[in-house]
Parts: structure tokens; C-alpha cells; sequence
């Protein structure tokens, strides 16, 4: 394991990002291999920079000018990335050192996640990066994605992901691959970096956090990882960078099943698991425990502001949605604070006698007498106006008589109240209008939830992190 | 409450479902008021028997002759619909006496859950129900549908629900609202029956549980309730059914903030939670948290074999797959049997001696030898064929290069093991292609998920109602 954290870090782990030239070794002169599926890729991400397959054929690839060797390549490479077969590995890495190439993406597979033989190859990965001053990412890596550079490495066909404020550090290749496409088609948060470390020979995840310290393109940072190689450097990484940006992290093997999983495939050293967590989570980690909740608390956690405590407004049009919302929040840590005498009058204004309004809100009968549009702001409104409710879910119903501008609605609230996060919840409707409903909403950076149970699990998130934050000022203070 | 179980109730519940004729109050001749939608519904459904209009003004509403009063209509009415305000429920109930209509769906709300006056009205139409020998369905309900028949009472405007296996009995609107719209646009398991109870004035859980019991049409029976009447007869009900057709429970109130919320919108026994779920675990009941998980866990049961036991196989493209599908197992209750000799080997047959299979298996490598079909197909077969491991989960990415017809291969490891449940999961890839990917293996009745968690809750519900069955088969064989 090599490490680069320290002053270097920011110009050397550039290349991986913002390259002004990137030299693909394993393209292929006939048809679409793995190797040309970056150059495509690059293409379609309209990266600026120069492209160089390389090929022993040399010629011509794609349009491109080939070269057989990148020590040909004249100007120079600043990121090679290796699609070759694992044995070809250390002579490409040769041949990069003796061309002047510092950053390499090896993609190739069958290191030390598979048998003797490659553990002894991901030695000679290590050893040779170690004396020809080499930055590798992987291998078993599938790269990285710019959103700005529109660089982008994977192997798998890609559409360009738009500009965001979450970068996503991952041990496994989803993050560039199928899960970069279900950002580019439906989410609207988009990404701002991508790195997939695979078998982290070289970089790994504390020089990719100490990297994104700095990078004013990343608001929040989500990480997955087995573990890490140096539990004192990550947990300083990460309790400074929690102070200024919230570090979502996913680490598998909470169970002995998922440990062993993860020996058989990577050898991690997943006995250290239990300390990974609690250390982490006293650095201020925002720990989740499956990818749809990394992704639900790096949105939440992108788009609001951090609440400043833990007390839960609930409105939803459905009585079910009140009492499992309330459920959920508990669980989660949450608190549901009884509705004053104010923020009660308030919620029925111009209600019949019979209405009473708690939290949980059950608006049904609101909405039949002043409205979807009308109810859902009164309610919203007076809720958070009182000093104890933190933060505010909405639960929307899709069909036809609940149709209104929900976020219009949640916007005009958020601008009274910047302070307090609104999260939403939509229930059922058909596929396309429950898809039209969240690209709206989130559309106005309001999250989005298919369910009340992953909209709390955000929003337990953002009051934990925000407790941690308050604790270190406190701690600081004193 | 006016219990109606025992010899009469299928007759006399048959009339909710499948009415030759039904009469809804509340209709108006002017606009689409809330009383109109059920017309609507009814003709959108095809409902080929006789839909009334009542209206004080008689006339003709939505084409067809309208009724000053429900005593006036000749021939008879089998089920009435009574979307009128809450003070004019009462003399609606005795004109349906008068009139020997026997079924009534009460859809106005602001009863019991309201206010003093609303419980006030609620006991009077309990007291008329017993004397005028009704059965009440709700108050605040919104009906029925049935898939077979047509028939939907539901003032929300829906889309035609496909016809299915599971009925939903439940105490909120949202299931013949938002969630069969969704079931309509994008659910290939359709539904049976659904019933929405609402305040439970007449007919409550137990009845229905009784009448879905020797309903043909029906195979699994999804119950959301926010408690009984009458825990033995529950349980003695839940018990029973569960012999034959699997009943998934989902119960509010596990906190005492859902508890709360319950009692200010319903005034639900929610004192008695723990019992009841005691109780209706020791019955077989297959209990869940959210509304997610009910539909995860019923299509599933819907869809597949009882498992014979609790052991897991996992086939999955990413590593990350493996260890995070490992972990949920674990912590669901399932095992993760290690893969034996003969099985490892029929996986690794024509594979790099590098390549190694275990259970959870990453077929990363074997699908650039072998490609997706060829792959997934041997190793789910491997797996399957060993004796310890009772269900598969294929975890699949969806990205160009990963296109294949998983639903054909699925399919056919399933032929050949049909007593082993087969789940799968699909991460990332676009809105359209994940959907694409869904319809598919749904349209083949195998249950799909959009995480390893959730399709492993699914199999651990399974799991835990298999093994309930087996204590009941052994205590009854001793």
C-alpha cells in the first residue's frame, strides 16, 4: 500500500480526475472491446482532452491516432488506464514509468481478489509503483468520472452524468457503471467525482477523502469500503472533513456471513470491522448499511441545510402515513413533538370545529375543505414556526384528486424557514406519474422517497451528523 | 362492532365484492364531485351489473337514471355507497333498512376519528346496523374492489387492476387509492380483492380474514390493521388461514410515537400492540414494518414455493453484492451455506484454474469467459442442486454490456428446481431499462427487487413462514 496523502496530494490525484491526455492500453482496432468502450465513453462525456488508444498494431482506432508503446506517445500521457490481461499488467507499468506517466487506472480483474498467482502480481503492482513513483488506482478498478472534466474511465457504456455536489469513493465498479446510469436518467443530484478503487494497490480511500477535502466541487462525500488499511490516518481524515463536509459511509461485513463474503473476494481484513464502525462513527461518519441509503442520505444531505435537532413535523394525507411515520422516527432516533397551542391554532385556521390538527397531521380532512395546495402549506407553515420541530416530512398520495404543485408549495415554506430541511414521501400512483411527482420535487432539491421509512432513515442521518457537529462546537467551544 | 363470522358470512360478504347491483349516494348531476368517481371507476372496471345514481334531485347523472331515495329503486339493491356528509349517514342507513339493502359502504370520515359528536354519530350507526341487520362497512372507508367482478366503490379515480393472487384487507384508503394505481400501472401481481375498513363500525378484520379464507381467487392475504376487536378470534382466524394461504400483518404502533399517532386519529386499542403481535406471530401471520415490505413479502409468497428451509444461495455480478446480500441474510434469520465440493466444481466447469466459487459467488470473471447467460445460468444450477440451500438470489447490473434474458434463465434453473425459490435483484441502470428488466422477470413471476436488502427481507418472510409450517406439520404429526 503505498500512501500520497500529505501536501502532493492535490496535483498528483488531479490526473485521476482532470487529465490533459489519457492513453488507453487494450483497444481494439476491430469491433467494440472492453478497451474501446472508454474511448466511446470519453466521447460521450465530451472530454476536451487528448485520447490515445494504444494498440501493438498501432494505427488507427476509433478515428484516433494508435500507438503501439505509450513511451511513442509524443507530449506525453498524464493518466494511463490498463484494459489488458492481468499478466500484462507489470510490463505496461514499466513502460509508463520509463515514459514519464505518473497515474495509471488498472482495470484488469484476477489480482488479490482471485488466486495465489494474482496476489503475487499485485506484489510486483505494488513494488513496481513504489520505485517508478506511480499513482495506481485499482486494480479491479473500473476508474473514475469528472462530471466538470467529463473525464470518465469505465468500461461499461456510460451517459454523462450531470454536475453535482455529491463524489461517490467506492471499493466496488457500480459507481461507474450501472449506478452512474441510473444517476444520468433519473437523478437529478447528479455527482461530481467518481472513483472506483477496486483492490486498492496504490490510492486508496484516505488519499481519495484527503483529495476531496479540498475539492470545492464536492459538497458531500459517500463511501463504500471494506475497511482500511490504516485505521488512525482514516479516522483523522475523517473527523476533520466531517467539520466541513458530511463523509456518508457504507461498510459491509456488519454480520459474520458478510465478513466471510468479503474474505473469499478481496481478503479484506474484515476482523476489524466492529472497531471500523464505532471509530468511525466518533469521527463523525454518516454510517448507512445498503446503497439506496447511501444514496438517500447524500441527497438529503445535499440539498438541505443540517437541522438543528432532532424534532420531526409529520403531514400526511393518510392516517397510515401519520402513525408509521411516527414509528419510523422513533426508531431512528427522532423525536415528535407535541403541537403547541399556537403552531395548533394556526394548522385550523378556517377549519370546521370538529378538525383538530397534532403531529402527526392527518390532513385528509383539510384537503377536502381548502385543498391540496392550501392544507399542505397552512400545515407545513404552522408547524415550522414552532422552535422544537427541526425538520418537516410531507406524505403525498399520486392520483388524479391530489394533483397540485407540491413543490411550489414546499419551496415557498422553505424560503420562510431556510433553517428547517422538508423531505417528501410519494405513495403509490401510476409509474409515470409518481416519476413526474419526484423529478419535480427533487427537481427543487426537495428529497424524495418512495417510502416514509427511507425518507426518516435521511432524515435520522442529518440529525445524528448534526449532533456530532453541535458536540465538536460545544467541545470546541469550551 | 357487529362480529358477522360463522355460516352466513360468505353470502352475505359476497354482496361487498361482487353485487349484482349497486347504488351510490352522493352522486351529483352537475361536475365530477367525489360521488360521481365510483361511476367512473365502476365503468372504467367494466362492471357488468347495475350502477344507481342517488341524488335528491332524481334526474339523470352520468347517463343513467338517477333515484331521490334508495327506497324508490325497483328491483332491489345489493350494496349501497354512501359518499354523503357524516349527519346524513344516519337516515341513509334507515332508508337502506327500508329499502332491504343489507350491505353498506360508508365513505364519509369525521367520526370516530375526529371529535365526540363523530364517535356519537359512529355508535349510531353501530346500533342501527345491529337493528337493521346491515353490514357497515367503514365509516371513513373507501370501499372495495374486486378484479374478478369489476366492482370498485373507491372515489379516487383508478385504472383497471389486473387480476391476481393477493388481496389486500386494510384499514386506510391508500390501497384502493395510490397503491392500485400503481398496482394497475406497473404491478404484474395484480390484486384479488381489496377492502378498505376504515373505523371498523361493522365490518372489521376478522370477517374479512374469514371470507378471503374460502375465497378461490385469493392466495395470499396482505392485512394492514391498526389492531382487533377480538385477539382470540384473531388469532384463532390467522391460525387457521395460515395453514392453507399465508397472511402478511403489518401493524403500526411498534413506538410509542406511532402509538400516539393512532390513538389522535383513530382512538385505536394501541395498549395492546405487543400482545397482538405476540400473538400473531405465534398464529403464522408474516409480520412487516412498512408498506414496502408488505407488497415485497406478498408477491414473493404469491410467486414462489414455500422454501423447505433457510439456507441461501447468492449469484452476484459485484463483490459488493455479495458481502452486502451476506450481511442482510444473516441478519434476517437465513444461512449462507459454504458451497460443497460437487457444487464448486459443476460452477467452475470450463473456467481459468484462477477461478474460484464460493457461496455468496462473484461471477464477474465467469461472465467474461462464459458471458451474463451462460454464467448466471451454470452457477445458479450449481448452487441449486446442493441439498443445504433452499432459495437463490441473483443480483444483476443493469448496463448495456450486461444485457441478457435473465428471465429465460431464471425461468429454466427454475424448471428444473421448482421447490426452491428464485428472487432477484436489479441495481442502477436507466429509468427505462430497469423497468424494462422488471416487467420482464416479474412477467415471469419471479420476484424483483431494487436492493439485496429488500429482496432479502422477502426471502426471510418466506423462510420464517416455512419453518412455522413445519413446527405445525410435526406438532400435529406427533
Amino acid at each position: 500500500m503505498v500512501p500520497y496523502y500529505g501536501l502532493q496530494v492535490p496535483l498528483l490525484m488531479d490526473a485521476f480526475f482532470a487529465p490533459r491526455s489519457v492513453a488507453i492500453a487494450g483497444a481494439s482496432r476491430s469491433g467494440m472491446k472492453l478497451g474501446n468502450v472508454p474511448i466511446d465513453n470519453l466521447r460521450r462525456f465530451s472530454y476536451a482532452g487528448r485520447v490515445v488508444p494504444l494498440n501493438p498494431d498501432a494505427g488507427e482506432i476509433m478515428g484516433l491516432k494508435a500507438y503501439a508503446s505509450i513511451e511513442d506517445v509524443e507530449g506525453g500521457v498524464d493518466l494511463a488506464v490498463a484494459v489488458i490481461p492481468r499478466e500484462q499488467v507489470p510490463p505496461f507499468l514499466e513502460s509508463c514509468g520509463r515514459a514519464g506517466v505518473r497515474n495509471v487506472i488498472v482495470t484488469a480483474a484476477a489480482f488479490a481478489d482471485a488466486d495465489a498467482e494474482g496476489a503475487r502480481l499485485q506484489r510486483d503492482v505494488e513494488d513496481l509503483a513504489r520505485r517508478l513513483s506511480l499513482r495506481v488506482m485499482g486494480p479491479n478498478s473500473i476508474g473514475t468520472i469528472d462530471t466538470s472534466s467529463g473525464l470518465v474511465t469505465s468500461i461499461i457504456t456510460l451517459e454523462p452524468v450531470p454536475q453535482g455536489p455529491i463524489s461517490f469513493v467506492t471499493q466496488t465498479g457500480l459507481f461507474a457503471a450501472s449506478f452512474a446510469r441510473w444517476i444520468s436518467s433519473s437523478q437529478s443530484h447528479g455527482a461530481a467525482k467518481v472513483a472506483c478503487l477496486g483492490n486498492k494497490a496504490g490510492v486508496d480511500e484516505i488519499d481519495m477523502l484527503t483529495y476531496l477535502e479540498g475539492d470545492p466541487r464536492t459538497e458531500v462525500i459517500a463511501l463504500h469500503t471494506e475497511g482500511t488499511s490504516d485505521g488512525r490516518a482514516f479516522v483523522d481524515a475523517v473527523s476533520r472533513i466531517s467539520l466541513s463536509k458530511p463523509v456518508v459511509v457504507l461498510n459491509p461485513g456488519r454480520t459474520e456471513a458478510g465478513r466471510e463474503a468479503m474474505r473469499s473476494h478481496t481478503g479484506s481484513m474484515a476482523g476489524s470491522h466492529d472497531v471500523f464502525r464505532g471509530a468511525a462513527s466518533q469521527a463523525g461518519a454518516v454510517q448507512v448499511e445498503s446503497f439506496s441509503e447511501m444514496f438517500d442520505c447524500a441527497r438529503a444531505l445535499a440539498y438541505c441545510p443540517i437541522p438543528r435537532g432532532s424534532g420531526m413535523g409529520i403531514v400526511s394525507i393518510t392516517g397510515a402515513g401519520c402513525s408509521l411515520t411516527a414509528d419510523a422516527c422513533q426508531s431512528s432516533g427522532l423525536v415528535v413533538p407535541a403541537l403547541g397551542d399556537e403552531a395548533a391554532r394556526a394548522a385550523r385556521a378556517g377549519m370546521p370545529d370538529w378538525a383538530s390538527f397534532s403531529n402527526p397531521a392527518d390532513i385528509w380532512s383539510a384537503i377536502a375543505m381548502e385543498g391540496n395546495d392550501g392544507a399542505y402549506q397552512k400545515v407545513l407553515r404552522a408547524m415550522a414556526s414552532q422552535d422544537d420541530i427541526h425538520m418537516l416530512i410531507a406524505v403525498y398520495c399520486v392520483a388524479p384528486q391530489f394533483e397540485f404543485d407540491a413543490a411550489a408549495a414546499m419551496s415557498r415554506v422553505r424560503d420562510e424557514f431556510p433553517d428547517k430541511p422538508l423531505l417528501a414521501v410519494i405513495l403509490g400512483g401510476t409509474t409515470e406519474d409518481s416519476r413526474r411527482w419526484f423529478e419535480s420535487l427533487e427537481g427543487a432539491s426537495i428529497p424524495t422517497y418512495d417510502s416514509v421509512e427511507r425518507a426518516v432513515a435521511a432524515a435520522g442521518a442529518m440529525a445524528r451528523y448534526s449532533s456530532w457537529l453541535r458536540r465538536k462546537s460545544e467541545a470546541g467551544a469550551s
